[in-house]
């Protein structure tokens, strides 16, 4: 597996895979910062790490024939069947926009109304105008993340940064959602005197899985299931993987565990132990059938 | 003069003129906690200073007759004048309160929206009603300080606070405005699953400045003033001040040095040379014309 998935601190999530199969410049990843400033340079050195090591490992796609993801459910779809262990389809194209709001720094108490050039109140609307527009498009648009400068009780903030996570079924969807957000936070930026910058700091296509790995991998998952539970569910998700990296590389697959709750990215996200049994021996089981056709499905 | 007035760190403004008067207790002041969560207390000792030394000081008040305070106006006011320095006549009521929106953590990419406890949504409705609020009540209502829990591009946050600083002309004005806060943020929180708790962080009831000092303070300012200029502006503001928490113990006044942008707790606050000169002049005026007088106005 992949170190950096999340993208939690620099941004770009995935890093590793990114880096391991050349889908990020080395130099560009090392000059991503956190919200303090510090490169992932800087970073990688102070934990005694070579951040000039870093880089694509030709020999990693050289021998790797095939790559096959095992992760909890990161939704309710299982729960709502008699499949501990369910195989994916698709990832939906999805990305990351950093909106940049730039106002006036002011007193919060003298300034008048009419004076103020006041960044949270496009904040606001934007983070509206995400979930409006994602109710329209069954879409999921998020504003999850927010730096507010200078963030203090009695001061207009002369910056606000936010951060729209997107994600939709389609490429035209997703379209819709993340311009329908730059025309409402540009709208209520000048509404209100303040300016905005909206950059994408990652963006990633749809993801359509191996239809030949994902149907072999279903028929082999089923045969464990019971007769009664019907067919393997075969389910997209919101969620980026490094599977999703991986697979413009080489055939690619993903097996699901359910989830009781549903809930991910929290402490609440979890698997029943039984479900983590039958989702290992899954995995197992697929791993034996492909060793047992040298050169797996390739 | 008085330290910690803008109470930008450790929440409650004023801290030096409260704690030397006993508007505060020192036990209460030195367990205010900043955003990292270290207290006052931890702050003094770390800084080499002795935290059990603070608190009313009894000399400070037998001493002091009259209190008066020089600033820069954190307005336009005097800008459309012909005075580079005016008189105080009150210090708008006016207070802090905390919002606490408790969400549910989860994954911004596959959690449908329906399933989702996001406490994004009600910190901005809650922002957009106190500038509406502000609107309909001429008063001053502003969301500028905002924590988001855990803040990571794709995870829904869990909690959100968020801080609201309202003043008004008058109570009644700013109990409405508050009132109102209250009242959208609840609404909002409960649209959308999440849980609200507010609390007072600070309030100010209407400081008043003695009528008699007040009026001293025109005459002897005017005395310098061009005639043509007409009479010293007498202007309320929404500004707190420690000559605000003082006025309760002795006769307090203000003066005010014109202000070019109007613009405050920012960079582009500044008087030119000659407004604070003049500035400088009519404190030493004043304080001479209170020290030909025993015992001041008292």
């Amino acid at each position: 597996m992949f170190v950096e998935e999340e993208g939690g601190r620099f941004g770009v999530p995935c890093l590793g895979s990114r880096l391991s199969t050349g889908e990020i410049d080395p130099a560009r990843a090392r000059s991503l910062t956190d919200a303090s400033g510090v490169t992932w340079e800087r970073a990688m050195a102070g934990a005694g790490l070579d951040p000039e090591a870093i880089g694509p490992d030709p020999a990693l796609l050289s021998w790797l024939d095939v790559f096959v993801e095992l992760h909890v459910e990161q939704g309710r779809a299982l729960e709502d069947t008699d499949h501990a262990v369910g195989v994916a389809s698709a990832i939906w194209p999805h990305g990351r926009w950093r909106m940049d709001f730039r106002g006036r720094a002011d007193h919060a108490g003298t300034t008048r109304l009419e004076d103020r050039a006041d960044p949270m109140l496009p904040f606001a609307h934007t983070i509206l105008a995400a979930r409006a527009l994602a109710e329209r498009h069954e879409a999921r648009a998020t504003v999850a993340k927010g730096l507010i400068t200078p963030n203090g009780t009695n001061a207009i903030p002369s910056l606000v940064s936010a951060w729209l996570d997107a994600r939709a079924a389609d490429r035209a969807a997703l379209e819709s959602v993340v311009e329908g957000v730059r025309e409402a936070a540009d709208r209520a930026a000048r509404d209100h005197g303040v300016s905005l910058a909206m950059t994408a700091e990652s963006t990633t296509p749809l993801v359509e899985f191996s239809h030949d790995l994902r149907d072999r991998l279903a028929g082999i998952v089923g045969g464990r299931a019971a007769e009664s539970a019907g067919p393997v569910p075969v389910l997209p998700t919101g969620a980026g993987h490094d599977a999703g990296v991986l697979s413009a590389h080489v055939p690619t697959a993903m097996l699901y565990v359910r989830n009781p709750t549903g809930i991910s990215h929290s402490p609440q996200e979890w698997a029943r132990p039984e479900d983590s049994h039958a989702g290992v021996l899954a995995l197992a089981d697929v791993l034996a059938d492909l060793l047992a056709v040298p050169g797996g499905t390739r």
